[in-house]
């Protein structure tokens, strides 16, 4: 018998069918309700056919769920919408973990002027802990909120976190360059993601005000003492799932590849879904996991440190890292469900 | 501790990728040695990053491999290589199967005239078993060397063989059109299969003389009762994995799509890796599972039954039946390691 | 100077964009006019910034468009819509080459038996000439009316009419198995093109009831001297132009390829955008041309013709085809504007 | 009657057949020998079956070629290579356009550094011009050797050189983070450039010591009036064509999108292939034509000037190019055979 109950609000989007076919496979926690406003009452494999034989329930609507009967909610709906949920919840008494942006940032000031959207639940962000396991994994365990980490911040806090912690590069200047799978946009189609669009194609967008761009300076800041600025450039990639991040920042000093590789290895010991590597990761070898491989390396003509991260948007940013935070909110085993094997290619 | 020891040889393929992948999650089958003669020595990592911290050993030399602490062999080489190493080999200790086209047609004749190569082993073809579960169960239980079957016999004898033992369907005339995603091409860099060449393009390949044109005949044949031919033509997808197969044969009646259905699903009841399904089924629904979806509908117009079946190349047609065949094998649960979820997208 | 004007109704779709790059060099035909009722007033690099520097008209209102000033119309309106037009529209002065499927069918009835939807203008039936050049010239260029080919239907009766005509191959039981890139399915975001769901993807549609059967059937049947019935079945592939038809029928006798590129290089002796190939012909290798390229083989064991077809869907099967159509209609070249040549890759 | 006869050196590669495809359309200049030593014999369209019909000659060895017939050879061998040629070559009587990158960067020296390989012919690198017509079209006009630039430099160049060249963005810090499709890495298939490996992939590559890296230090350098050294990142995209450049720099100011638009105009008056755009933009809108299109915006938060630019790889990368400079040398009309249509997508 499976001993824990969660329920996913807002199956019908892309972080809920990966958190159902994560969660299916998981030893201990059952899967209790799936929400769907917009499906409620149909069944589940009419809207992901992939399921059939697999999870054969029915979709309710929200106003159905029960949260009595749950332990915990992963919560997959669209910022803005969020929030209102949180803020009417008993989350004394169910935890939540929170997939969407409202939860994530420092105050409901930076909120504001970042999402253009007033925050109408304060006491949420106040009560909300960041779940990034790798930084902040005991506040995670006693938490009732939990802010899953957005999929572009999750991709560049993990590699810049132990440079600036570790002294190895400067904290001014710092310059993102990331780039997503389409899927990060969304399972609604959209103009720049309709297939003749986004195939054969590439593009930068979000320039100077992507709301992932606080968020990755908020944390980071937390570790360097002092506030950080970063240029962050996300560009949407024709594939459908992954991030690369490529961060470039001055270095403190000389660095081998091997030193830099020591004082990663060394910030996330025993950490179960970092890896560092020793040649530049690419996106196929993280597809359909919660890892994410790092590679730094130092090129002493410019003074820069290069790192190039990789995850999947889909996994490690975001339903993976949810299902990680739940184990730890639950007491359970925080690789249960996540032995995720890479299909490659 | 896991009861039975395999070994992998010709790990560096795709097949023997997969096979890894699978195996490393499966709870009662130890990978003891893998095996790779260009790569002999090296860290599998080092071929296939994505196993990092999943699977940390060595590949060795074919000739290093000491069958006697073996239950099982997985046999990932080439057609041509694999039959000598089978007629070397005492398989009536440890079981071998094959995934090459050495051993799955119906005589040393026809091999020999459709991959123009003189077989050196009939005896294997006599003791070999067609490794499809679904039509030759309680024979791959029993068998120590088994065929597996090829990729897009997979996908079109699935579909066919139903209406055709159900008299649903003419033995005359039948048409595939098969398409499959490049790594049915193999892991080698080809012309044809670089990416330039294969991207934003399409095309059709091996008509008329397709090696797996005789296997098709061969299976779908023992169930007709009569020697069927079928015209085949494959052609490769801009898509990394899956096979999609349509299929038009003369109907022997009005059947309506229900009909259709039931027959399918009578005929496949109890098989776990069967989905029949009553919309035409997406490559993606089955991607990285060892799933086999089919759909079947009548043009009354025309007369014609069309069917639609996908699988995944790499899985149901290759790695995840030669697991389900290894499995039956060794008396294991057949869905053992097999309960793969469909990533999607 | 150019001699002729012409105007592009509903230009923002992919066969707008595709006729505006083809006019563009044209040598004697002046684009005059561009109309779309949703952007009138905005420069047409607002919506197609490739054109920026090319070509910098304002997009107009289909209600300022001056009829007088225009020798021939190019319309690109949906189907349904497009009738409305044609049936305001004093085409005995300014001639049409409307794009959609509202005038290709036989009769009304035909019409709305396939698509669902009362014709409203007969007449225009009766008038419009099927605008395939090789086959119906001389029509063409007397005709005021001119019903562009849909671009599954293009892909067809080019490689099937003149087997059919030599009688090569039978009439009955003839398969099409068509595949075409996502632009077929036009500019405006749906579920099914949706970049994630149509990459890595492949999947059959409108089995059995596309509204191009009847077109090719129509068709083909003229020069069958008998009712023609086909059994039709496209296929969405993750590329963006494109379409590959195979098409299966049963041979009247033994024929080998040579024979068969004779009798389809007499039947197109001198048309200059058809290609007879004696390998089966791949995407690319039309992609941006007006070109059709056919080869034809006969598969001995079971007695069926094999043809490959390739064209580029916006060009040959669509906005190219028109341009050819407009040249015919106003006595120019056949050939202006259409020495486009292939990007490959 | 075309004026002046040119030979392509090298065929076989993609800017061999770019160069074809540009030529054929070209109107004073005859394409008068192509050569391939694989291949010489052969019909061209036994290699590039798209020119069927459009250009039917033979492929010739090297040594077959009669320079005294030639008003200009267009180079298009390997590095390493195509020195030897030169060398050997009498181009003061036939000028050379050379594709490599032998003769591009200021010394041999330079050259033994970044390409690990000895210099043969540091002459010819005195004698070149670098040929970037938009800097450099008085010496290109003169020169009988022209080094054809790189694909990544003038992807940035183009962008960087006005915004040093105006004192825009500091000397100092900047990074490059370029992307470029898959035929940026030839035409002969690599383990990397396997489509089951680039596809749904994305990875970076050369970090610190890609061979284009001093192409862009030594040429931005002289309108600096001072050294620069640049970290470059190139990225390999799953897409066949094109480069998207990402540039940060410091900015020395505070500049409005309005001023930067002027600035790069106001350097760029006049030349026919750069066009400054107001939103950033995508691979697909320069696809297939040699335009070079830039985006610049300053990023006030971190004081950082960002610029997109984007390329076709082949075209203005490589073939445009090339033919651009062809025109100046042989003085005719720099955009003849370069009025190339966007097909997009």
């Amino acid at each position: 018998m499976k001993s824990h109950n969660v329920a996913i609000i807002g199956a019908t989007g892309y972080t809920g069918s990966e958190l159902l076919r994560i969660l299916i496979s998981h030893p201990t926690v059952n899967i209790h309700a799936v929400t769907s406003n917009t499906h409620a009452g149909k069944k589940l494999t009419e809207i992901h056919p992939q399921f059939k034989g697999l999870l054969d329930m029915e979709l309710i609507a929200m106003s159905d769920l029960r949260p009595d009967e749950l332990d915990l909610i992963l919560l997959a709906l669209p910022h803005g919408v969020s929030m209102d949920f949180v803020k009417d919840a008993d989350y004394s008494r169910c935890k939540i973990v929170d997939l969407s942006g409202d939860f994530r940032l420092d105050s409901a000031g930076v909120y504001e002027s970042w999402y253009g959207l007033k925050h109408n639940f304060p006491q949420g962000i106040d009560d909300a802990v960041y779940g990034l396991p790798e930084l902040f994994r005991s506040k995670i365990k006693e938490s009732h909120l939990i802010a899953n980490p957005g999929c572009f911040p999750t991709g560049s806090i993990l590699p810049l976190t132990p440079l600036i912690a570790r002294g190895v590069v400067k904290p001014s200047g710092i310059v993102i360059d990331a780039k997503t799978g389409v899927t990060g946009a969304g399972a609604k189609p959209k103009l720049n993601t309709h297939f003749p669009n986004a195939s054969e194609n590439f593009s930068a967008y979000g320039l100077k005000k992507h709301r992932h761009t606080p968020e990755i300076q908020g944390t980071v800041s937390a570790f360097a003492g002092q506030d950080i600025t970063v240029t962050f450039t996300p560009h949407l990639l024709p594939v459908n799932r992954g991030i690369l991040t490529s961060l470039y920042a001055d270095a403190t000093g000389d660095f081998s590849d091997e030193e830099l590789q020591t004082i990663l290895s060394d910030f996330y010991k025993n950490e179960p879904f970092i890896r560092i590597v020793d040649h530049p990761p690419v996106l196929q070898q993280v597809r359909g996991t919660n890892y994410c491989d790092i590679f730094a390396t130092c090129d002493e003509r410019t003074n820069k440190i290069i790192t190039i991260s990789v995850i999947d948007n889909l996994v490690k940013g975001a339903a993976g890292a949810a299902v990680q935070n739940m184990n730890l909110a639950l007491g359970l085993n925080e690789t249960d469900g996540l032995t995720l094997m890479p299909a490659m290619p």
